[in-house]
């Protein structure tokens, strides 16, 4: 592909809350000229009925997806229900950098991806988590990180926004070794557009308001496997992992508190704070907040940011983590984008931002 | 005392929210006649300028709090800041049941207290959680619950919401040997009445809303030292509880995903349940749902309940629990009118309901 | 009918918000059996399963809709779709009272029933808003209130949650020949439980929080018709309202904003006042609060009351109403259980409670 | 002034919302260099304490809101409380920016200030309003927009919040003739955001989730003047306006409902829309929806966006409006930096998005 001064980019599930946040993302990123926007059930439709909050495209027409719709464009981003996206890319020249919102691509061992969604595994496509350390696997001993391999990438699987936040959170502690990772626990409170826009009676405005709602308790989360993958790659041996998502009265917003056994009981707030200060330095988009200060997912509506802090539970004799982020931007389409700036050559913040749409 | 038709009780406190609580389940009890309503600085004020929800006792006149206004009561309920019960109490006559909504008696240990709460230990009252495990302490091996020790009671100590959460879901497995206490973790979605009154900038509805906030991470709440306490009467040996609490955007209500590692890694779903039936059986306001049902904090509204489900997490070894309540019922004032109706000899439900306020 | 102790209640409709309210407010009511649950695509399930925060009835098992199963009560609340009560009360014995919680029989005009609705008019039963102005129609002079005709009753149809409200808010004003009704305006922040538990988009929790949504904009709104029928009956000659009910993040209330023109523009606060406070003087359940006092729906959440407060707009020369209530219950439950009452001869507020649960 | 490519910008008041949200969007302005940032009580903190949400600004350190410290920079914006502003920028060079986010320079006429603020009349500035209808005031018949007079402006009082909701969704009405307006009713949902950063227990979480709380009812409100300034510019005689806001559990947004009656009672819907078609014609910011598309305050978080919508009301002979938008963008700061661009000569929309940050 012959870079272009604009990169044109089409959406397929543009009806949906990820392709929307999507759109919402490309329509002011300088570079990009959105193309094609197509859709299932909802193709015909002009756009605006979907997504009213997306003025500049509201009189753009849904097309059907079909690969025809989705060829001639540079980049092709999928967020489509699961098992539809491989058979697509697969029709998608290489050249074209096709961008996976959903979970086919994102696990790299079949087991455990028909284990958890119970179809057959699609492939492992690079991960669009450009900040995930990865431990060394040659004997150099140098940290490197998956953003040099989403470098002139053309096929990019971006997490599952749950995945996103316990990973940032917790990878420093597991890379610098002071982490022990075979008694992870991970409570994330989480906006209900996690949910899409599934018609479910628990996801009902009146069943939501003033209520927190567990579910997928007990083990059973498909984000499981993923976080497992990840801290493996950070350097982790075995990981087990106890995850619980609380649904709470936001509409975006993932606030994860994973916390991990110190492998040395004696290790000091400063030593772990340096750690995770290490793995985020120069990093736009990941921080380790300043000692003290919290991090709450208001500070991250709208924003490509992950926001973490760190405290030691001496007591306990645990790193407790905390991690804000919008599970629709950094969790989703804000991954994608920053990925796709990565795989294209841009510079990495273009069209993103850090600054969180409160109060 | 003699036990009248009509009990009398006066409420020190009764501009805030937990004073406010005991008023409105009082105002509908069919026992008791709410005498004295005092309070500090609204003193003078007509009960309805707070506590406009309580229509019944809205033109009753907030008397200072002094012990003068409080004797010639049968029971008088302290919803009164840190350390000021114990002065009171200590003024009331022996015979007149005194319930402490606040922190002061609730620990027995004076060195936990001093390392929480920083001031001397005012000594512990019994406590008023009735149905709280006691693991036999006389080699007879019969397990106990602590509502005997309610029964004729004169000083009652109400439990921190977030402590009786915590302790109703991870007791039965403490006290069944199903689960191991070194090394619990808890995370909690707490609504904003738990935190008062307070007129902090971060607990302001501009700042809450649409966000989810930690607070007290670390292992430095004050509700900590009070789990502990109650799983070791409950049976356990040593206790270490990591202990996280998240304000999310709901006005009332506690869900606490409380999760411990299994003593045997075989441990079946159903031998869980049944330590938790067990625990529970008969029980008219904690109850252990029914398997698939998950509990949500609006199930619990403006009643007396704590709804308890568990998982076994097998991948990870650990037993997940998750208890909804509502803070200021079940986690303050209805464990009061509960406790009171105990200590008096009244059917222990009167005035209390299982009914939630939802949808 | 021979007056028992215990009245035996039947509902249908067991499954939905307006059957569940029903149920929670008589679960707990002192002289009612709760007998029949009958549902009709739920009927099998256990109301556990429906209804979860009703403790109390989660055993039992609904039964399909059928006359049969709604025989032997005495009482029988209908919580159906459109259409469906006429034919169900037509089957049941004149000596039973039939509360229907819909629409069907609300109206008095049949061309304004088929106007609205779409359907063929199935008469008109007792109104079950017993504080309701009746403007003296035998030249007597003399007010008297809807309470009156529902003595002894044995059809009530329950008014439309925010008709309630707008019309508590402006019938004093009507009655005393204070306000012109030719020109109302309304505007109503309504909860989404109002709204039923409907599939639709829009009442997904992703799409009402942090939003506030208008609908039925510009007149089209069933509830109008019914709020000029009771503004006539409470004295107004013609009446005109323009309605605008507006979705607003909370599960539960109506505040209902209503003005009207006042008829004499020297007219004082303190002749306003009057007009309420001698309209409400001595009700229960309906209350003009101190001056300067304003209502807000967390005031009357699970409470039957209404609260209204009135403030006169010098400038603009009208009388600005506020009125705030739970639609489920002094909009729905609260009021078809106090007609109830009212009907069988009981207490009037048994059963009941004025005190909102807040915060 | 020279135009620079950077335009340097100084803010006073940056602690607080206001203040924040223009540093929120300056921060991203193409065109801005942020200069120095000020406080009156929390000057020496670093901006990541208040304003934790803007990233790229958390480390600098708040200065004292002094003419010194402002002096040097192209724009300064005000951000402070009544009466600050005039004092500051009386002390500015005449060719320097000022804009003022707060109500000293909104009002033209000196009693209506008086009256409604209570101090003396500070003069009024150009408003920043560019879409604000000029009615012809000179003979010719042409209607012009506020924008003329924002080019090359060097002071601009930007509009209260509510004022521009009100405005935008009645003045095509006023401007075509055919909506009266000498009994207009606006009641309008608001989002906490808007009573600002003040301590005052109605404003915390835990009184306004799940609530619904009215305010500054009976036309006290300090926006009625200035709405009513607003529509005789548009072309109105004379204005009287009913107007409520109602706090609802949002942080942002606000939901206008204002009505008016039809000058012809046969005016059709479409005459209507016409008429508010013709307003916005162009408009980059404001716009009526498609025909049966209602706004939601969610379609426009964080965009500079005001989007309108009209019924009429043949039965009560009124037009309706619905207006949404952003209070703090549109309704502030939005509107702020969009008037700095015209008044600088810079492309108007430089800087601002059009997409809502939904769901």
């Amino acid at each position: 592909m012959v870079m272009h001064m604009t990169i044109t980019v089409a959406v397929a599930g543009a009806s949906g809350y990820a392709g929307g946040e999507a759109l919402r993302i490309l329509a002011d990123h300088p570079e990009v000229e959105v193309g094609a926007l197509t859709a299932h059930s909802n193709a015909g439709a002009a756009l605006g009925t979907h997504q009213p909050h997306i003025r500049a495209l509201a009189d753009r027409v849904l097309l059907p997806t079909t690969v025809e719709n989705l060829l001639g464009h540079d980049v092709v981003v999928l967020a489509l229900p699961h098992g539809a996206s491989a058979e697509i890319a697969a029709q998608l020249p290489d050249d074209v950098l096709v961008i996976d919102l959903g979970a086919d691509h994102r696990l790299t061992d079949p087991d455990a991806w028909t284990q958890f969604y119970g179809t057959e595994h699609a492939g492992a496509w690079p991960y669009g988590l450009p900040e995930l350390l990865l431990a060394p696997t040659d004997g150099t001993g140098t940290l490197t990180k998956q953003r040099e391999h989403l470098v002139g990438a053309r096929r990019i699987a971006v997490p599952g926004c749950n995945v996103t936040a316990v990973t940032l959170g917790l990878q420093p502690g597991v890379s610098a070794g002071l982490v022990d990772t075979d008694d992870l626990v991970a409570v994330l409170a989480v906006g209900y557009s996690g949910a899409g826009k599934s018609l479910k009676p628990h996801l009902l405005a009146s069943e939501g308001l003033g209520s927190a709602q567990p579910y997928a308790v007990g083990g059973t989360h498909r984000h499981v496997p993923e976080v497992e993958q990840n801290l493996v790659a950070a350097g982790a041996g075995s990981v087990r992992l106890s995850f619980t998502p609380v649904l709470v009265p936001m509409s975006r917003g993932i606030l994860a508190t994973a916390t991990g056994r110190l492998t040395a009981p004696g290790t000091t707030l400063e030593e772990v704070r340096r750690a995770w200060e290490q793995a985020y330095d120069g990093e736009p988009f990941v921080e380790l907040l300043p000692e003290g200060q919290w991090p709450t997912t208001a500070m991250t509506v709208g924003a490509n940011t992950a926001l973490v802090q760190v405290a030691v539970d001496r007591r306990a004799g645990r790193v407790v983590t905390v991690t804000a982020l919008d599970n629709l931007v950094k969790g989703t389409a804000g991954a994608a984008v920053q990925s796709m700036n990565i795989a294209l050559g841009l510079p990495q913040t273009l069209g993103l931002t850090t600054g969180g749409v409160a109060p």
